[in-house]
């Protein structure tokens, strides 16, 4: 199984009046982690999109544990790996490190989608390429 | 159980190139909602800080369910509630609905802290007054 | 000359480890300031850039004072106006007050713009319609 | 006089539903960029707090020009140096640049500051160290 490592250096606009982390932060490095995660292997978002002929890989659920709090200035590591494989979806782990230290957990269900006129939602899901499979393990 | 509503307006800042709201957004959204229940019974967040002598109520667990995306310029209603008092901790649920129709359905876990110089995450949870827990429902 | 005036309360996530807006956020909120203005005399954008064939109105210069900080909780108002007319483009000016007090002060010029695939930006500027002139003032 | 070049990667939730980066982020850029210059100097922010006494160097005036987008995906670049010293004061000038393009310039006008419990604001302006001017030229 694939993991990819992807650095964030905590910014002053990322923290709140607490002084630490605003989770909703937390939500969006994941989302930068799952593109790292399929650029580590070749696929930028840009060129998955336009290979495979998918909108994207929306979210339709997630979840996250707060362990430790994270605040300005920490340099912390984003894990991020496949949790578990669907035929149309996937989920993804993210684990924030800072040093040795397991500071959020979280998982992210998203769906493999194409554009579809007819759904009220715009989208619908297709099948995964085992190529896609094969690369992230 | 108390219920409030919060309306939101999806602003253009909230929205992503796919013209949906950025999911992280809507975690931003949950948080308002859970200043806006409080206050809703007497006590914006400073005042609940001030009279209850904690530093919040921190997050420890959030997740949430994707159902319908949202768009620039919808207005939604975020319903807030109570949806399990623990002795130092509490459920809250949120559903944003677009008209009729729930599109996020989240519930976050949080815990009332109180600070504490001793330990690493700098807070220590405390118990829940009966004031809260009567008011709230 | 017409003037829209705004509420914003101000939200924990709005805010930095000092406890004061996170300044990008006043540049967020006059984007929110400027569509309302449009509202406020019956072109919400979506309807704006339906009817007039444009893409929007594009930000080409953006600057702001910033004399008193607001903090979480603070209830503000922002009033916006038109502050200059151009063939092409336009300058608003927003002003964020607390109670009787200026905080914020910040001028934006924008472009009337369509699409041009020609362009290297992928717009060109547009001649304002009169109707707008006459309904902002 | 110091230049520092800071990368930056456009993240998906940098950019709004035109495609292209919503303004408010090139500013919280500029704000990181600013503490990049800071800490390319040996005084990370929190260091520069601790060492001068001070609690930051707050945002009175901010200014953009932006020439040309940028997308999700970019590689850019921002160049920071000091634009001007004042005694209490000073300015930095941000550019951004895709490649060779020049894409967005801005300017910041900051106060060296220290805590003063008397002052409306909660701060007052001190004098800037020669050190620091002589670091950042």
């Amino acid at each position: 199984m694939r993991q990819n490592r992807m650095p964030v250096r905590i910014g002053w606009g990322d923290c709140d009046p607490a002084g630490i982390v605003f989770y909703p932060r937390y939500l969006a490095f994941f989302n930068e982690a799952t593109g790292a995660l399929f650029e580590s292997v070749g696929y930028p978002k840009l060129l998955l999109i336009k290979t495979f002929g998918i909108v994207g890989y929306p979210m339709v659920e997630v979840s996250a544990q707060f362990l430790m709090p994270c605040t300005f200035g920490d340099d912390v590591v984003i894990e991020t790996a496949i949790a578990e494989w669907g035929r149309t979806s996937f989920k993804l782990r993210h684990r924030i490190f800072k040093a040795e230290e397991l500071c959020v957990e979280g998982y992210e269900k998203r769906v493999w989608a194409e554009r579809d006129a007819q759904a009220s939602s715009g989208i619908r899901s297709k099948v995964i390429p085992d190529e896609i499979k094969a690369l992230l393990g």
